[in-house]
């Protein structure tokens, strides 16, 4: 199985199983006990991780560091990725400042803004306005792009970001954005975490009562 | 259907539908129009609008601004949730002075931490030492707890809130939390995020290879 080929659930499932290795500090683990951990099914567990090591032994499982290891190789998280972030407000600003992107290889070049507050974020890293994005994009060969603007300005930011030469676009908006075939959009929409929990709670209290 | 009985797949759409709602301008919108234009199924879409609103009508479809209300309304946006956030560093900064909370009605209320560089954050939010959070918690009835702190101090932390009464962690640390049941914890991963685009982008330069 190549990586293009791995599925996408699969590949979701990887960094939750590299912050648990990280956390831990056995020598060994097999992945019975790494399914137990983390409340997961043993086959599956099992079959994810044949996917991105071959050294998984009988009776005393994996060795913790060389697990870790592939696996961050396989997520290439060992080659950096560098991106350009539009929206230097202040989700923006934390994000470029946000020293925890380094361990996944992502490194924020520049921030882009028409309206942004200074010339540079509290980290010192570089805003620039607008017109200047498609020369650093092509000029930096950047490929991903990360968009913290509003919600009614992400689809066009989007569109300038694709005409730039962007190929992977990480949203923080909350919009729903067109794109055309080959350019992948990862949400991450924090409204749908809270959904999520405030119904929780709206169950819980009814319980109570 | 009672919300308890719905389902977290279901919910985790709503948002979706919301966000899309909000950014059009028609009076009416049709389960067909809103299928196509999230590039979803009809019969999905159909049945969760008819969970949630009994506004539809043949030909016509919903009415956008009831649907808008409705879903709001079921996801308990018109009630506000008051939270706590655990750790003031970068991050946990940004989501005290993240306005856009407001709007799904999340209040977060105070930030803890021990190593706080000042005693409010840069919007005004007070930033109190752990020893308060109990007290805090329980006079003002707080049931959501963020976490913002290093994944090694997460678990930690998590049992802090649980014994302070929380019911509902928001975890943006990546390593796995143990938590007894009846506690929901709902993980906003950005390094699974991360893994999808970078995998994204390594397969597009193979090809172009």
């Amino acid at each position: 199985m190549t990586k293009n080929e791995i599925s996408k659930t699969v590949l979701k499932r990887l960094p939750g199983y590299l912050a648990y290795l990280k956390t831990i500090s056995t020598t060994n683990i097999s992945a019975t006990a790494l399914a137990a951990a983390l409340g997961m099914g043993e086959v599956q567990v099992r079959k994810d991780l044949a996917m991105v090591s071959d050294g998984g032994r009988p009776k005393t499982g994996y060795q913790r560091e060389s697990l870790i290891d592939d696996i961050e190789q396989f997520l290439g998280y060992d080659n950096t990725t560098d991106a350009v972030l539009i929206g230097a407000g202040k989700l923006g600003q934390a994000l470029c400042g946000y020293s925890g992107f380094e361990a996944y290889g992502l490194n924020i070049l520049a921030a882009f803004d028409n309206n942004a507050p200074a010339s540079h974020t509290q980290e010192g890293k570089p805003i620039y306005p607008m017109e200047e994005l498609e020369n650093f994009c092509k000029s930096n060969k950047v490929l991903m792009g990360i968009i913290t603007v509003p919600a009614q300005h992400a689809q066009e930011v989007c569109n300038q970001l694709i005409a730039c030469g962007i190929k992977a676009i990480w949203s923080f908006a909350t919009s729903h954005l067109e794109v055309p075939e080959g350019i992948l959009v990862q949400y991450e929409n924090m409204a749908t975490s809270l959904a999520v929990l405030s119904m929780h709670l709206q169950a819980q209290i009814k319980e109570k009562k």
